[in-house]
């Protein structure tokens, strides 16, 4: 820091924000010579170029001053009533009134921090959990409580005992990001229970719950009647990310605030995209494109799920994904996986350590003194992910995927044979970690 | 509030939120029935929709993944160096990598607020000054400082008492909202001057400085060498507001911490609005628009300066103003502004009181425990503006301005009479108010 001039004060809260964990494992990256298995980038070969340049000129030859003038911050209304309708496909029972769109999920997620939480705040997050929740949550200051989870979704007695006094609970029912799983419908009607008992928001954000690969996911938990929730979904997933719009919607009361809290923010998302997008959903575009990506998707998971297996050496166990963009991956213990994720770029392929999702005790490391794990005095419980990765499957095509694991495979087993490539760091941590507990592990 | 169920707890500054006064004052109306002066919104039958179209078909066209896809959290680079080159045409030397692109002027605000306030930090802004740089600072919790003003600019004594131990100076140099006030060049220079010695951030917000009607107006704050500022704009005054883009430039190592905010709260802007953008911006689209805008709203100004010497009663005053969209109007004292527009309001016209702009004593009504005004002691200086109009002349024809300004003229004229239609509260506050200084002041 020694390069920065002096200057004038800034808010306390401007020392927790730093870089992504992304740009960090990233940037450095020349990203023509690479394949990345990093990012959550859909495939942009997927994209419905055609689709949107006759939606575009059908909104400015209909509703030419409408989509270039400024709009309500609530969004569109048929907008909002596309989504409350798609909402209740979901089982979700609500009203137009109770949807305010976004710009993308993410600001959702910043919207929902604002309004909800102070300082200190318990905020109960899944560990691993989506890297951008905790960016956008981080910048108002929460002690983040990880709950331990198994193959079924988070521990029921762990979240019974951390519920009390916690202000949100944020939770990913469906093919979470980065761990891919989706909690049981069992388990699903426990923390129901648990959260109605409770006085606690409950965040359901669920991005990938259409990018399913054998059969439609079971209800989240929104749809089994938690009154004090909302959900949180997007675009970006279902068709394409370049829009950049998204919705909350649920609670009346908190919906009021988040939506004054917009137009604080930001007035209001692009009328000329919210327009676009009404076009393209009326024309039915997700209809036409989910079924495409579904079957891409798979293919793309089996050819990773394939190449894992037949290069990866013994020690490693992957989950088995049913839907959504990741494989979370866990290494022997004796590795360290930023130190593969280091080593793994140098040879031109992207990935990203599971660290960066995890909020525990290795947590604490990436994400500063807003940090807090309830089950700190548990050695076992807090243990960091230190040897997971995550691998994004939607992105690359079987070749690049296949050539991708081949290399990764080669730099785990040159740093389990002590390979000066990918020196082995003494791991610090010890017992299980989350991953180990992931759905459907397959051994290599 | 007694319909409201009981919910779990928000967050302490969820208390700091409400809803807008432009939507207390204006959300009742029946638009269609309405000539509107209240809002900034431009004419959308400027609105250039041919051009629109054509660069959206190029765009998907020429860039047709990068545009669908996601991008970088700082903006398109290409857009970002034809901002820092328009800025260095403003007289601001600075480079594209201290640009970043934001969802419209606002989201600047609400990223300063986020990245430099903390709770009770002293914010001076101008009295008055722009609506939605309150409600996105506000949510921050600052101590807002009121600067009194008179022709020339914000009073530099006052502005030295006030400086020392202040986070943030706010400030529009040009053509600002409400008042149409531009910073007279000493006045700027003696201001620069005092913030050199200051430790105090300068963020200099100028949406309106294309708008000019005569000639170009002088430089802003931040031309003359202010190291510790931000240039505020947004395309949405020079070109037409729906795609939602903005930006904010400057100071770099504040840069660097608005960009990381800016990636938590949303992570970009749309992608297929900066390309469109900038393809519109590339084929010369401000340098075709720009004329036009300025004649036409000249023409609206004198439209309304016109009506409003024709109507207006003897002790009405307004500004006449060189740039912008805006009229400052102050009524004789016995009047309170606020029944005068929903007299108005009644008749289909919609104006708004300029006590939505103050943050002195008057201010702190509608803006609760967030403001504080450091003038509280003199009772002059703190004045609020209570007799005072904003009319939006930009956004209606001379014929529907001279109509809405004959009915606004009708409600003063019988409140001064005692008619019931406008019933005269008794006014509470004495001395002079900001409005009785405006530039150019005509007497009708």
């Amino acid at each position: 820091m020694s390069s920065i001039l002096p200057h004038p004060e800034m808010a306390r809260r401007a020392a927790l924000l730093g870089p992504s964990p992304m740009d960090e494992f990233l940037g450095a990256a020349d990203r023509g010579a690479t394949i990345s298995l990093a990012g959550g980038l859909p495939d942009a070969a997927t994209f419905p170029v055609r689709d949107v340049a006759e939606a575009a000129r059908r909104v400015l030859s209909r509703q030419p001053r409408e989509s270039l003038q400024y709009g309500p911050s609530e969004g569109l209304a048929p907008l909002r009533e596309w989504v409350a309708e798609y909402l209740r496909g979901q089982g979700i029972e609500l009203q137009a009134a109770q949807v305010l769109i976004t710009t993308g999920s993410q600001q959702a997620l910043d919207l929902l921090g604002k309004v909800l939480l102070d300082p200190a705040s318990p905020l109960l997050v899944q560990r691993p959990t989506y890297l951008g929740a905790l960016q956008a949550f981080r910048t108002y200051a929460p002690r983040m409580v990880g709950l331990p989870e198994d193959d079924l979704g988070p521990d029921p007695e762990a979240f019974a005992g951390a519920l009390a006094g916690s202000r949100m609970a944020y939770l990913q029912p469906r093919f979470a990001n980065p761990s891919g799983r989706s909690i049981a419908p069992a388990r699903a009607g426990q923390l129901c229970a648990l959260l109605a008992q409770s006085d606690c928001w409950l965040v359901e954000d669920d991005p990938y719950c259409e990018l399913w690969f054998d059969e439609p996911p079971p209800p989240g938990l929104l749809a089994r009647g938690v009154s004090h929730g909302v959900h949180v979904g997007t675009f970006s997933k279902m068709l394409f990310p370049g829009l950049r719009l998204g919705w909350v919607a649920g609670h009346a009361e908190l919906l009021r605030k988040l939506t004054q809290a917009k137009q604080a923010a930001d007035l209001q998302s692009s009328s000329l995209d919210q327009w676009l997008l009404l076009e393209l959903l009326r024309d039915g575009l997700p209809q036409r494109m989910l079924p495409r990506l579904r079957i891409l998707y798979r293919e793309r998971r089996d050819a990773m799920l394939d190449a894992l297996s037949r290069h990866m050496p013994a020690g490693v166990f992957w989950s088995r994904p049913r839907g959504g963009m990741f494989v979370w991956l866990s290494l022997p213990m004796s590795l360290d996986a930023r130190d593969i994720a280091a080593a793994a770029r140098r040879q031109g392929v992207l990935v990203l350590p599971g660290l960066v999702f995890d909020v525990g005790a290795g947590g604490c490391e990436s994400f500063g003194s807003c940090c807090d794990c309830r089950f700190a005095d548990d050695p076992e419980a807090a243990a960091p992910a230190r040897n997971t990765l995550r691998l994004a499957f939607a992105g690359a095509d079987r070749p690049r995927i296949e050539r991708a694991i081949s290399i990764l495979a080669a730099v785990v087993r040159a740093a389990l044979h002590g390979d000066s490539q990918a020196p082995a760091r003494p791991c610090r941590a010890v017992g299980k970690t989350p991953a180990d507990g992931a759905v459907d592990v397959s051994h290599a």
